[in-house]
This record gives structure tokens, sequence and C-alpha cells, in this order.
């Protein structure tokens, strides 16, 4: 059974039409029937869950206010901080760490909202790559084809929510990593504006570039979850403005270069859902992307020159190299990598002068099968792992709000794409997301209609 | 003849009782009597300033208004754009460059309130170094005693005061480039809150320590051109505030520590005239002024990396060596000092919840004499070069504001004490530096009396 969304969840459980607490249990009993073709979690809090879910329903039968995710099982990405247990970021130097003696804050606010957390989520070591395919804890594999990806490094957390085992996950996004999951898993996601959401009780990895993001099956889940965790939603300068139309900007040049036949096909048929577009240039995207690369890389080893120098044969083969190969960088690229990060921001200023909205395709292929190392486009080869984020990472230092958006027709393998909006616009962003999710539902219901007819 | 202050001079200039034309005359004549022996100007604008003058008293004779600094003469430190001059910065390599089109925002903005360039200023080059002894443009010499240097690297803008050459001086200040010379010369320095004053048309260094800075005669006059200079004086929080007793923190532990004998007598003495202090220890001094120069090596490194990669040859010997070092450090260490930068801010705002305003020492011991590299300091050899910026280094990662106040009796060496203070406290902060101002001018009337008696 596919889990209902979650706020259907909430509304049902809020008028006492469903108890919490089967909610919680059907969740957990999904987790222990599926979980083993998946590996999504690494751990299920179910003992907590009860008793979360117990409370809920006794709030709810007391009449007392609950609220806006009352009763919705969740899962938080194994970075996030929960209350007695060891916070392992993939890794198993961190699995050292005693327990951790509360929940992380974002944890905190979808819980004081009524969510329940049912676990935690397998990703790629320390948050650092796509493909979730972890030396230690496991491959987690995608609910669409077991044989691919769930993408990364949030990947528990797409699986999680594509497998029906929780309507909403907790994730975090460094240069996609719930960006790449929510597309290859066929979810919705949502990278918020940098430095808004906080980050305490989070394993980072990049502290200027890392967000706190949610993935679930529609526009609205995702946005319930942004508004119960921001400190002023209300305050947001788009936010309750007079609806208008939105101008969508359609991002072109190496946006629309390099990505495979059915993924421009998605795309290209998603712009049109979405109404009339104007085209622009993203500045200078490959030196973008190599800034993102560059500050991730040194940020990231810095954070860990203790461990790469003591412990290096306890790092994930798969992670190591990239660690030691950012430690060895000279400071000069990180300053200039900053410098040209000023100068991308104020680019990027004045293209939002000209449009609302700026969307780009999320992944430039389907998620590729374990052990696949090269997937050919127009006749050139390509490695795998090193592309998966061509579109992600050239606009991750700009801490722009991002919501990925499925777009694929029933029985391909999914696609997202990326809307993209200035900083604070999240409402606005997630007003024209919905307008997509829903242009493409009725796109895929004609589509199912006409094939049984 | 001493010039006059420039609050006298833009008084009687705008009342018409002096022409600005004349004090200008006065302020070339001395330079061109005296500047032989000092080495404090790199250029001249005498057929500018004479026609600047001139439009002034014109304003004056027709009744215009005249800002506060009318007919104030006034020099720039050479790493500032004067319209039709190559800004050499101190380098021979920008020597090449063509002149520039327009002034400098902090030139233009005094210019604006009425004052006049007479010429541009030598310095260290780059503004790398605190001894202004540069291998292209000569050393400038210490008015008060010529066989010492007037330190750095705004050495010529210490000196252009400290000679009576003009009244009012533009410097840089990234690790004491402002406070050093003016602790030298015996003159007032003030480096303003980072990132308030524009540094359109400056040569930079280290462009997150890099600040604008004056140095003059009196509290007063840096007073004046920083109200001049800033976008929004008047909207400043302390600004304007009902006036009242300031608590001043007297800095102990490394700033108490590793200082000349007559340094340490003449803070001492300032403290007292200055009232009750509170005893405050500031949070990791060694690691403060280590992730300062960390900082600052990393970044004028990356700004001079094309030069220094093609013609280090052309580069004053005593920068070359800091520049090359600067370059092969690794990454991991910027990150690192950014890291221990944030946390240091924390640590220093909470020390600001007690007191409002703390001194210590500018400079651990007076100028040197040129070809001094040793200094002996209660029975130790300390190096000269690299101890000049103990004080100053230490807090300049903060971007704080900070106005330095000569505060030796007269006939010794100059002693500067550096009085710190709040971002945006600059009103609160002059005002205490006018009341040590005052108190030690009292007591050295006193003393002089004393000893003519």
């Amino acid at each position: 059974m596919k889990a209902l969304d979650a706020a259907t969840i909430a509304r049902s459980v809020a008028a006492g039409a469903t108890r919490a607490r089967d909610v919680v249990d059907a969740s957990l009993e999904r987790i222990e029937a599926g979980d083993g073709a998946i590996n999504a979690f690494t751990a299920v809090t179910a003992e907590r869950a009860r008793a979360r879910a117990d409370a809920v329903d006794a709030d709810v039968a007391a009449g007392r206010h609950v609220g806006p995710l009352a009763g919705v099982p969740f899962a938080a990405k194994n970075l996030f901080d929960v209350a007695g247990l060891t916070t392992v970021a993939g890794s198993v130097i961190l699995a050292d760490n005693p327990p951790a003696a509360a929940d992380a804050q974002c944890i905190a606010d979808l819980e004081a909202a009524g969510a329940v957390l049912v676990g935690a989520l397998n990703m790629e070591e320390l948050a650092y790559g796509f493909l979730t395919d972890n030396a230690h804890y496991g491959r987690t594999h995608n609910p669409v084809d077991t044989a691919r990806t769930a993408g990364g490094s949030s990947g528990g957390s797409g699986a999680a929510v594509a497998a029906g085992f929780v309507p909403l996950t907790l994730g975090s996004d460094t240069n996609g990593s719930v960006r790449i999951p929510a597309a290859f898993c066929g979810v919705v996601g949502l990278k918020p504006t940098y430095g808004r959401i906080s980050r305490r009780g989070m394993v980072l990895l990049a502290p200027s570039q890392d967000h706190v993001g949610w993935l679930a099956n529609t526009v609205d889940d995702v946005a319930a979850a942004w508004r119960v965790s921001h400190p002023s939603p209300g305050a947001l300068a788009t936010d309750g403005a007079a609806p208008r139309e939105a101008t969508i900007g359609l991002a072109g040049g190496y946006f629309a270069e390099l990505m495979s036949r059915d993924v421009r096909a998605a795309v290209t048929e998603a712009a049109e859902l979405l109404g009339p577009t104007v085209p622009v240039e993203f500045p200078e995207p490959d030196m973008a992307r190599a800034a993102a690369y560059a500050i991730t890389s040194i940020e990231a080893s810095s954070l860990r020159m203790d461990d790469l120098r003591r412990q290096p044969e306890r790092f994930d083969p798969a992670t190591r190299d990239r660690f030691l190969a950012g430690a060895l960088l000279p400071a000069h690229w990180y300053v200039r990598a900053q410098v040209f990060r000023d100068w991308l921001r104020a680019r990027v200023r004045e293209l939002f002068e000209r449009v609302d909205v700026v969307m780009m395709p999320a992944n430039p292929f389907p998620a590729p099968r374990f052990g696949e190392e090269e997937v050919e486009i127009d006749g050139a080869i390509h490695p795998v792992r090193p592309t998966i984020g061509r579109f992600t990472q050239a606009v991750s230092s700009l801490g722009l709000p991002i919501v990925c958006v499925p777009v694929a027709r029933p029985g391909a393998l999914p696609v997202g794409v990326q809307l993209m909006g200035r900083p604070d616009s999240e409402p606005l962003l997630l007003d024209v997301a919905r307008r997509l999710e829903g242009a493409v539902a009725a796109r895929n219901a004609a589509a199912v209609t006409a094939h049984s007819a």
C-alpha cells in the first residue's frame, strides 16, 4: 500500500477520523515488510514513534490543538541528530560518537507540528556523493527499479518516500543531495533559501553550501514542512502578496546540453505544460559548477582534516579520495572560488530582474544502474558519476530556493525539473511548482485514460 | 611652521578670514621645503590643488555653502586613485598601469566637504608591511627622528601629518597600517568599522580585512573625515544618544605583555588619565593574530597570483617572500582561519556586553631605527619587524572601529593606545578618544609648566 500524502493524513488525524497510532503502525509495517529490498533505513525508532503517535491521538481526543502535520510519519537522513541514537552520517568514524542528547532542530520542528519520526535513513558517507552506494551501510535501491540507484547523498530519503514507507523525509542538499534523489525516485524535493532553516544538530559537509531540505509525494507536503520549520514564513516579502502570473525563465545553453533523449523530451514537455517561458542564459555555468565543487571539497576536507590524518583507512573508499584531494588544494583556489561566487550572485540577481522562476533539468539522465560507469548521450560517452550533478551543482553555491518536481510520463523512469527562485521567494516558487505538478498529473491522467481506451 | 588642525582651518576659511589658496600654498611650500628629508610624498598635485582652493575661495566669496573641511589640504596614500595619476600602491608593477580616470571615493568624499588634495603618499609595497622602507620609492623618515621609521604601511600618511605638511591624510589599514604609523609618528589614526566606508578606487591587499582610514593631529579631525565619508553617520545606533559614562575595559594578558618599559609606562598612565577601567581578557589573542596573518597572506597572494607567477623579480624583496609563502598555503588554513574568526567575533561580542570600549597599546615599542633588527624587552631579544604588529594585528580580523591616540609625554618617542569599540560605535568611541586626548594635553601642559618653573 502506498502511503497517503501528509496533508491528507494530517487532516484525517486532526478530525479524529484516523488514529495517528494506526497511521504510524502501518508505516512501520511497510518498512518492516519492504525495506529489506530497498535499504532506505539504518534505524527504525518504533517505540518512540508509537509513544509519540499515542500522544497525538490523546491531544485529538482531548480537543487540544494539533499541528498541520498531525500523525504524519516521517524519517530523517542519518546526519540529523535523533536523541538516543548516534548520528553516523553514513560514516563508521562517527559511529564511535556517543548518542545524541537531543533531536536536530529540523526534526523537533516537524514533531512540534504533529509529525512522528519513525527512523533514520541511509546516505552517502558524510553526504559526499550522488549514489548512496555506502561501503559501510550498504546501497539504497531505487523503489522504481531496485537495480538502480536512488540517488544521493539523501538516497534513503528519496527511496523511503518513493517506496511508500513514509510520506515525508528530511534530507540535506549541498550540491544536489535532495534534488538528485527526488529526481531519480520521482518525488518532490525542496531545497529552501540558504541560511533560513536551522542546521542545529546536523552533521555538516560544506558549511557555506549546506541546506536542510525535504522530500515528499506532493508540493503541498514539502511546503508544509518548510512552513513549520521556517522561523518566520509569514514575514517573507512575497508571502501573501496578491497572486499574479509569475514569469518563468527556461535555462538554455549549458542547461539544454548533455542530457539523455528521455530527459530532454520530459523537460521540453514540462516547459510547455507550465505555459509560456522566457529563454534565459545562466552566467558561466561551467565555472559555477567548478567553484561549487572547489568550495565543497575544500570545506569538507577542512572539517574532516583530523580524521583524514589519523584514520584515512576508515573512510569509504568512494569518498576518501575526494576528501584527500580537497585537503591538497591551495588556498588561492578557495579565495578565487568565493570571489567568483560573489560575481555570480550579482549576475544571477540581474537575471531575476527579468524572471521570477528559472526552470532547468535536475538530472541529465534517469537513475543509472549500480555498476553502470558510462552513459552514451548524443553519440558521446560520458562518465556516470561525475555527470550526475551537472545541473544541480552549477546552481548550488547561490543558496537560492529550488523545488524539484517529477515530470516523467507514467511508466517511464523518473525525470525531475528544478524550479529556482529569488532568495525567500518560496511562497511564489511553491505556487509555480504546484501548477506544474497539477499540469503533469492532468496530462498523465489523460495519457492513462487514452491508453486504457 | 606646523600646520594648524583641520577644524581651525575650515572654520577660518568658511568665515572668509583665511583664503583656502593661502592655506594650500603654505602646505605646498612646507612640502617643497621639508619633504626632501622625510620622503612622505611620491607625487604633489600642486596645480590641481591650487585650482581647487581657488574654487573653495570663490564659493566663500559668493556666499555659497562650503563643507566642514573647507580649504583643508590633505594627501592620500598612493594606493588610492587620483584622476590623472597612475595608482602605484608602492609597486613598480602597478606603475605600468594607465592613469586613473577618476578619484577614489574616499578622496571625492573629502573634497566634496571642501578639502583639497595636495598629493600622493609613500607606502610599503602593496600595503604589506609596517616599515615603509620601500625598495622602489625609498624609505619614509619619521619626522620625530629621521633615523627612525614612520611605520607602515601608511608611512607617508603618518609622516606627512607629523611633519606638519598637511593636517589630514588618508591611509588604509589591514593589520595596523593606519594605527602603526599613527603610533610611531605621534598622531591620531582612525580605522572605522569594516565595510562602511567605500573602497572604490583603492588597491586592495586582503579584501576581507582592508579598511580606509584617516590620520590627523586631533581626534576632531579624523572624526570630521569619517563623518563626511560615511554614507549615513546619523543613522548609527549610538549617534545622538544621550551622553553617558562609557565603561572602559583595559585589555590584560597578551596586551599587557611584551612591550618596552616606556610603552608600558605610557599606557598605564593613559589608563589612569581616562579614569576607572575594567580589566578584560581578549579571547585567544595569539590565535587571533595568526588567523589575521593567514587570512591576509592568502588573500593578498590570491590577488597577486598572476604577477607572482609572471614577474616575481619585480616585487620588493621585502614583500615578495611573504606573498610567495601565502601562495603556498593549503586551503584548509584559510577555512580554519575564517571559522576561528567567526568564533572570535562571537566571543568579542560577549566581551562588549560588559564594556563599551577596550583600551590596549598600539605599538609594543616606539619607532625603531632603520636597520634595527632586534629589540630587547624585559631581558629577552625579539625580532623587530614581526613584533611591530603584535597589538594591532591580533584585533584586525574583527573589523571593529579603532581610534589610535598618542599618549607619550612631551619629548619622549611617540606611543599610541588603541581604543576599540562595537561595530558602528564611532560616535561613542570618538568621544572617549577626545576625553583621553584632552587629559593627555592637560597633563603635558602641566608637565611643561612644571619643567619651566
